[in-house]
This record gives structure tokens, C-alpha cells and sequence, in this order.
């Protein structure tokens, strides 16, 4: 039996993370016990890095820096969290991963694609998830959904633009490579959402008894 | 007039700091005005970065989270501090820069000296130091002076066959490129070493002038 890495990814608001829940539990009820993480963190020290990342700070942080802390909280996280339950034969559920590097960096903050790719195979080899889905939601929605909630993060503060290119590069990504991503749009209820991801759960299960 | 980089290595212990501070004196008193500035660190963000490198964690940092930490430090140095500095003329003295990181990530934990060098290239383009004065001692010796002097960090609680390997990396990457690099011989006492760096003092302000 061989783990299964998938990836949730998307910008907040679109109810990644409470849809992560529901589908580890379905998953559950069928006898697989996923391991369930995030990015940036999933360790202590990669949280402690998280901290860095997500914190007002008193000058700007540079793109490039901004970059590598993700790199270095990936590094971390693969090496102590995420390979080692993989070759356990788990099942590991990531709410984000590197596309959200892409998407934040690449589109948000303009990082050229080939510098972001060149860290990704620095950092993971061959590595790369075997399911990513991308909760879709146009960005006034995910907006007003985020603001609803909580404090504000130093990227959450982003405007409007900013949101538009990361939408717009997670589309793109999961139209280059169908048979990885899935698109869910999640503008819909939380009833709606789930129902729409009812045939994932099959599928997974399906590749892990594989 | 354009400005000029100058980094200082070596080991805790062999008196780095002490002679960064007498050296930039010295080249007061003949009305150059450097800045100086210390890695990993010399910004509010990448200090930060600097705290979570040199702490003690619950879980040991895998050598390429470490590595990724020092080159994120580095851009937001480079970014924020250095590169603005050089571009205004001024004289720059780091204490630690990018041999650091080939000496202890490289000579000391082992990561292959061209997965240093891909990381260098992608954050520093063609920045490099214009000179590099290694401080050379004795394991044992600087092993000795920094016990003395205060609780040791994630760093320093290495063994000797790690700093072993980190004073041949310094001298290895100093003969082979004599132009850059000056290797002092820090075993001595504090004004023998002072001696020592003196004609330095005399390149500096002449390069600088030039």
C-alpha cells in the first residue's frame, strides 16, 4: 500500500478548511485515517517560520525573502511530517502546498514562474502532490467571507488585484494539468460544496486501496 | 565613487567582532564612514529569521530548512541594507556573509557545494564580496574563547569534527581565490592581530577612493 499526498488549495473564504474536515471524516467512516496538515507550518519549527510570514512587520519583506521562508517551512514540513507518513502508506491532506506558492508569489507578488519553479525542485525532487482541489470563489465573496471572520493577515490585507491574479493562476494551473487538480466552486452553501465533493471521496479511496 | 563590500569570517572565538569594530575605527579616522552589519541578520525581518535559526527547538531543523533560512535572511540583507548602501558608495562590512554558509551548512552539516552555489546564484545574482578577511584559529582555541563567554546556541553546541570542517572550508575557499579572500591569523593576542590587519586598513582606503 502506498500514501496518497492531496493538496486543498484556494484563497480564504472559500472554505478549504472546513470542507478539509469534512472529507477526512467521510474518508474515516470508510477506515483510512488521514493526516492532516497545512502550509505554511505542519511542524514546530515550520510554524515558528508561519509566524514570520504571516506577522505586520516594521519594514517590508522582500518578495524573494518572502519566498524562501515558504521554501524553508516546505523543506520542513516534508522532511519531518509529510514524507515519512507517505512511506507509512498514509494518506496526507495539506490545506495548501507549493500551488499556493504560485499563486501568492507568482501571481500576487509577480515572482517570474521559473524562479518559484526552480526552488520547487531544489526543495522537493520529484515531489508533487497526487490530488490538488482548488476551491473556487469569485474574490468579492472569498473577500467578505475572510474580512467576516478574524484579524487580517499580512497577506489577507492585499487588495482587490492581488486576489484577482491569485484566482486567476490557480485556474490556470488546474487547466494546464486536469488529471491532478479538480476545481470546486465554492461559492455555493456548505451543503452544495460537500455534495460537489462526494465523488473525491470515492476516488481516493479507490487510488489508496490501489 | 562606488562602494565597497567587505565581509569577515571565521569561527566564534577567533576575535571577528573585536577586529570589525577596530577596523572600522581605523577607517573613520580617515573619513570613511562604513556600515556595518552582521548574518545572519542587519534588518527587523531578517533578525527575526535569525532567532529562529539560532534557537534551540522541540524537533531538530533539517539541513535544508536551514539553508533556505540563511538565503531568506540574505535577500531582505541584501534588499533592504546592502544593495541601498553599496548604490549610495558607502563602504559595507558584514560580519558573516555567504562563505559563512558554505563553511558551516556546507562543511559542517554536508550539503553538496553545488546546492549552496544554485541558491547563491538565484538570491544574489552577481553580488560578491569585493574582499573577505578570514580569521583563522585553532578549534580548540576558538571552541575555547567562545565557552567562555556565553550560553551556546544551536551553532556552537556542535562538535569539533563540525568546526573542523568549517576552518577548512574558510581556508580552501580563501586559496583558491587569493584576489578576494586575506586569511589572518587569529591565535595570536589582540594587538598582534591588529597589527596584522593594518596594511588592510590601507587597501580599503585606497579601493574605496579609486
Amino acid at each position: 500500500m502506498s500514501g496518497l499526498f492531496i493538496t486543498f488549495e484556494g484563497p480564504e473564504g472559500a472554505g478549504k478548511s472546513t470542507n478539509l474536515q469534512l472529507f477526512a471524516a467521510a474518508l474515516r467512516e470508510s477506515g483510512c485515517d488521514p493526516l492532516l496538515t497545512r502550509e505554511p507550518g505542519g511542524t514546530p519549527i515550520a510554524e515558528k517560520i508561519r509566524e514570520v510570514l504571516l506577522s505586520h512587520h516594521d519594514e517590508p519583506m522582500c518578495s524573494d525573502a518572502e519566498l524562501l521562508l515558504m521554501f524553508a517551512a516546505r523543506a520542513q514540513h516534508i522532511d519531518r511530517l509529510i514524507r515519512p507518513a507517505l512511506d507509512r502508506g498514509q494518506v496526507v491532506i495539506s490545506d495548501r502546498f507549493t500551488d499556493a506558492t504560485y499563486a501568492y508569489q507568482g501571481g500576487g507578488r509577480g515572482i517570474a514562474v521559473q524562479r518559484i519553479a526552480a526552488l520547487e525542485e531544489w526543495v522537493q525532487g520529484p515531489l508533487r502532490p497526487d490530488l490538488t482541489v482548488v476551491f473556487d470563489v469569485p474574490v468579492a465573496v472569498g473577500m467578505q467571507r475572510a474580512r467576516a471572520r478574524s484579524e487580517l493577515d499580512r497577506f489577507e490585507v492585499e487588495q482587490t488585484a492581488f486576489f484577482e491574479a491569485v484566482r486567476q493562476t490557480y485556474l490556470e494551473r488546474a487547466s494546464a494539468d486536469p488529471g491532478r487538480y479538480r476545481i470546486i466552486d465554492a461559492s455555493g452553501t456548505l451543503d452544495q460544496v460537500a455534495q460537489a465533493m462526494r465523488p473525491l471521496v470515492a476516488q481516493v479511496l479507490e487510488q489508496w486501496h490501489a
